[in-house]
């Protein structure tokens, strides 16, 4: 593992950086765009993520001496191209949706601008990072609004890569998750992070309430326990005898978890427990806690669903060159893509929102150089990056502020957890569509 | 980031820990059990990989001082766990299934051994590791029968997470992949690595020709020329003129690839390039490389769904308390949970393989402390971690060999693309199956 990031990168980046160092083009001016072309099937909006990661990457995108020459030995560049990487760094601008804002197919999320050899360079982390942050913050904020004000802890970082856990934590935390299970992602990033026992500890006991007395002892009596180990109405008469009714919570990890809410409900308030939580946390997802709502189920712990992005753990986000200059000052010609079953429109995108007098997001657009900016219509992008240095760094709470107060932008069938076409798609803003 | 893991840890490890240091526990002998206890839909065999990742891991997981400082200010832990993860490092035992090989529903495929503190605190890294590096190679593995001899490109890691996408190649060049586009997974493991040009290359200068000619003269005219950016017919008679008949390959990325690879074949025969090759990368999986089985395709890249773990991007292997003594110099009595829709088999289990006169692996069970060993029957585990310390360090070429080996194991039938049951359920090898 290492801080630089330049060898997180695909080969072809650096062979094409090769041929552009020989033919002399690597200094033309460049622009690249990330987008998504799609939202995965049935989903109505996409939260950007991964931003805050990626720009201390970006910064760290150089090359060490035994990197390069490693690249030179494999035959990856020429002598010219090592030269150029030894002293590389990007020193571009970069222009982006904020953090945790809200994107749909065609949103220019990412514009990149510098010379063609450090904009091209910079693709396979770009789309790392922001393919896997934004699938997760996606997921975890349709599970926020299933969850309607109740709190969801984010616990999936077994189900994933140890680092890609961290990112993962962060995204869900940035979409409104309220906690994690990641201690790496609470000491990273100022994430509340919870977490009192699994069915190993009760199993390692003689008696669950041994293990329960252990627990709370140890906790205090406001520490969640765990009761589904054996029998679950034993595990929460157990539970309250051991802690009292000043019991935090209990958790429920199987089984059929409305039928087993509403008797665990009924048992804590028998038992003089009323303040007592109940917190579900068996194989949950924005449909399972939809189902759920009616159940006396206080917060959800969700793993593997959010981890991987709830059946669709990638983005689709693509960067794409949209305008280049054919010497070192002339001026940017658009390009695009032309083949059969892919059209881009060529060109520097803006991106323009407009919403209605009730503050609802109703339309986005782009304009291409040349276009009139739409009448009333607030841009899209702010600067994240000047000169190869960020220049956008708000903290996690401000972006979580922010994707909150996004998603209160938008109509609540666009909200709804049920499939549905996305709820904008984004096109040119004139007459004519030309591609 | 960082190379100590001891943070890479779900918060609830440490809650248990400090329980047990607390009650006294914390150093009664323990066993603790990694398997699956379902494959995913269809599949009939799974790959496990990630353990040469996760014995360094292992042996780095340590705290440092302020991370430790910081535990305690969070209330996780009280000041006598502090002291104890302090000093912390594993010093017990692992066996497990050689990196590589094949597992099944109930294959054990992981055992750690050591004192209840030392084997519990484990849990996540064990399971971020194999579950994320298992579930890319179980995929990959089927996309390498598919392929047919035909070599594979692992191209995903802008699909992912920086830091997975490295995994990720690993993981796929252990299941047979022949090459990454990943230098990172380049220069820490061995792996080959291959690229040549996007869509980028041929669109930022002036004509297709004029991008071909920069690319044979940077990298010779055994590259790979992508083909497809205006119309591939087109493309491929550009490239055959720029870089003649020693045309290394010709890249398609889109349209319908059986339908354009026959074209291309007849097309470079006819220019006089029946030797350049033809590479196909359009959203590949086992189930398209299959389909395109009878077409002219030399080679295939694929990308998304080898990272994605071709739609089961974690392996869902959990990690459980077996077996624990009562003192620290007690008998080690087997545990297991028995809530209503999850019971195991508790006891410290050793798996064993039984073969068929051809060499076909035909049965796999276990045994617990008492039982018989199977006759004929071949260990499944080997020793990997002793009193702390790797013994287990196949190099990647090894383990490549090791998993190529195994899968010639099974039946044809179990090695088919289609769905189907587990080709083998790992039961108890007793008459009696008690829980």
């Amino acid at each position: 593992m290492t801080h630089r990031s330049g060898l997180l990168t695909d080969r072809y980046e650096l062979t094409m950086l090769d041929s552009w160092v020989e033919d002399g083009s690597v200094g033309h001016p460049a622009v690249f765009e990330c987008f998504a072309r799609r939202l995965p099937e049935g989903r109505r909006y996409g939260v950007l993520a991964g931003l805050g990661r990626l720009l201390p990457l970006v910064e760290a995108f150089t090359f060490d001496a035994d990197e390069v020459t490693w690249l030179v030995e494999q035959g990856v560049v020429g002598e010219r191209t090592a030269a150029y990487l030894q002293d590389f760094r990007f020193r571009g601008d970069i222009e982006a949706y904020p953090e945790g804002d809200l994107y749909f197919p065609g949103s220019p999320v990412l514009t990149v601008r510098g010379t063609l050899g450090e904009c091209v360079v910079l693709e396979t982390i770009v789309l790392s990072v922001l393919n896997h942050d934004t699938a997760i913050a996606s997921a975890a904020a349709r599970m926020v609004t299933a969850a309607a004000g109740r709190p969801l802890i984010e616990m999936g970082g077994r189900r994933t890569h140890e680092q890609a856990a961290v990112a993962t934590a962060r995204a869900a935390y940035l979409a409104g998750f309220g906690s994690t299970s990641n201690l790496r992602a609470g000491l990273d990033y100022g994430i509340p992070t919870v977490g009192t026992a699994a069915h190993a500890f009760t199993l390692a006991h003689r008696s669950e309430e041994e293990a329960f007395r252990s627990q709370v002892e140890a906790q205090g009596p406001g520490t969640t326990l765990l009761v589904d180990t054996y029998d679950i109405a034993e595990g929460i008469r157990t539970a309250v005898r051991v802690a009292g009714p000043a019991l935090g919570a209990v958790r429920i990890d199987s089984g059929d978890l409305a039928e087993e809410a509403v008797k665990a409900r009924a048992l804590l308030d028998d038992l003089g427990a009323p303040d007592t939580r109940i917190v579900a946390t068996s194989d949950l997802d924005e449909f399972v806690i939809s189902a759920l709502a009616d159940a006396p189920i206080d917060g959800y712990g969700v793993g593997t669903r959010v981890a991987t992005g709830s059946g669709h753990p990638t983005a689709s986000m693509v960067y794409k060159l949209v305008a280049v200059a054919d010497s070192a000052d002339g001026p940017l010609r658009p390009v695009s893509k032309k083949s059969k079953d892919k059209v881009s429109v060529g060109g520097h995108k803006t991106a323009w929102r407009e919403y209605d007098d009730a503050g609802l997001l109703v339309r986005e657009t782009f304009t291409i150089p040349g276009d009139p900016a739409p009448a009333g219509a607030y841009p899209a992008q702010v600067p994240v990056m000047k000169d190869g240095v960020a220049v956008h760094a708000p903290s996690t709470e401000e972006i979580r502020a922010h994707t909150a107060a996004a998603l209160r932008r938008l109509p609540p069938e666009a909200l709804a957890v049920a499939a549905g076409p996305p709820y904008l798609t984004v096109t040119r803003n004139s007459e004519e569509e030309t591609a």
